[in-house]
């Protein structure tokens, strides 16, 4: 069983309670705590060393890539984040500023997005460190953007470049959290996730929660010129094409809104963030499935993305 | 530097904002997010297996102890748990079925106290299982109970036996949820902390944060069965006393009030919890230091309780 089969099986038998507007499934849950004309967003997440991070990652950026993670479900849902609360799982003997320089990394972005640090637990972890931050947001009532609101005819558009994220950008990215709340005050955006797991299968989510299909233009898909280079200098590196459906770690936003409104978001979209990529790269279809098309025809594309591409 | 001096010199370079009433540094963060009438309390805490939990504990066990180390931390705020989020990191292969008894003992608990499981997510953790849980709660605006409210001339009430957690109490506890929400509704409860490193060292944090002393009346110190077993089992154990000073993972509620309103809590307790012991283990001073009074007189207790016990 794949972890997401797993998990897909133990959602319906978690217990919910009337605080819920939407449980675990989506970038963050949804609640109702009685806040007027708001709801809060809860996620966590860990980023734990040799899959993160590696022992010579510096301390700040281990800490800034700890949080960044969760800020960025936090702007999948177009919300607000406010608090989270840390635990660091050490070994022994752990060198106490190395642990100061990983909250350095923490509070210098915390501060960058207003959110507070009001939890810090240190537990064992023999052989190697782990980070778990928890956070929570809130979003206004009616405007969050779920996974699952996706329609046929929908333009598929994705923010920055894909792929290479592990050349480095893995720890130095923003979290697109005012891009996000840009995009669901001014257009109607019909879904959203970030790509944390590579375009393909944070797609296939979207498509999976929407119970829609969609087709992808090739030629239209955002490379990241690490993930060009990387090609370039190792044999044995994924073609960039590839690299950039299934890499993961890229955390931009991938969201899907009426075709109508195509053309004045990305007007709007060059004017407010000259400095950050948005591609349309294909179209949301009422028949379940995700297909690629290119210059050779069209292809279906995996659930990871490769098989096929591997192949051919 | 030992953890809590990690802890102290980092907490004042946390990041805060306007939500924060209080951060980090007591049982739960307290957070004004706009809840009419109410505050937010925000925690999280992990277990690591080979520290928490051994290979041979029973999965739902494990999942139960998670979520009720962070429920105990709600109650030693006289909070109301409300939702939850869950990260466990998992070794490669590591069997489905354990992963869904995991889930059922963390879902066990959590239906026992109207808690919402709202977000799963897994983790890659080669050595060793562990599980981060975050909760938030709320609590009613001026009633959550802190640590720094004691005052000298208070009596110091722990509820239930200590010691000799390990021996099998610590997969088994109930968090006092129920019974810290009582005492908030009916007594003027200063201060109050969940035992979980011991009493000895605990209530020094509860001293600490109010800047007071304490003197503990030896013979006054409930002992647990668990705890004179384990000594009268294995000549290495601890004394039974120094076992119930110092054995933590008894997730107890620790609290002080004015002595005047002793003996009415007493005789409330026992109607309302006839199978909970409830003990007036000694009192609050306005010298700081912490004292154990004895037959054969008063001796300071170390942070850890034990030094001075293990010598004599």
């Amino acid at each position: 069983m794949s972890e997401f089969e797993l998990i897909a099986k133990l959602l319906p038998t978690l217990p919910s309670n009337q605080q819920v507007i939407q449980g675990a499934g989506d970038d963050c849950a949804l609640l109702d705590v009685g806040i007027p004309g708001r709801h809060l967003l809860f996620k966590t997440d860990a980023v734990v060393e040799g899959f993160h991070f590696t022992r010579e990652t510096p301390p700040e950026k281990i800490g800034r890539k700890a949080l960044a993670r969760v800020l960025s479900d936090i702007a999948a849902m177009a919300g607000t984040p406010g608090s989270a609360v840390v635990t660091i799982g050490l070994p022994p003997g752990f060198d106490a500023e190395r642990v100061e320089k990983i909250y350095e990394g923490i509070g210098d972005l915390a501060r960058e997005h207003e959110v507070a640090i009001v939890g810090g637990e240190t537990t064992s972890s023999p052989e190697r460190v782990f980070i778990s931050i928890a956070l929570i947001g809130t979003v206004e009532k009616g405007k969050a953007i779920c996974r699952g609101g996706a329609k046929a005819g929908d333009a598929i558009f994705i923010s920055g470049e894909l792929g290479g994220s592990l050349q480095g950008r893995h720890l130095d990215f923003e979290p697109r959290l005012r891009e996000a709340r840009w995009l669901a005050d001014r257009f109607e955006i019909h879904a959203m996730i970030d790509v944390s797991d590579g375009l393909a299968g944070d797609l296939r989510h979207l498509l999976n929660a929407s119970e829609v299909g969609a087709e992808l233009l090739s030629s239209a898909i955002p490379i990241s010129r690490a993930a060009k280079l990387h090609a370039r200098a190792e044999s044995s590196a994924k073609p960039p094409l590839l690299a950039a459906l299934t890499d993961g770690e890229d955390f931009e936003l991938l969201f899907t809104l009426p075709r109508q409104q195509a053309v004045p978001l990305r007007d709007a979209w060059t004017k407010e963030f000259p400095d950050v990529k948005l591609s349309c790269i294909g179209r949301i279809l009422a028949e379940p499935g995700l297909h690629l098309r290119s210059k050779d025809g069209i292809r279906p594309l995996t659930a990871h993305g490769y098989t096929h591409f591997a192949k051919s």
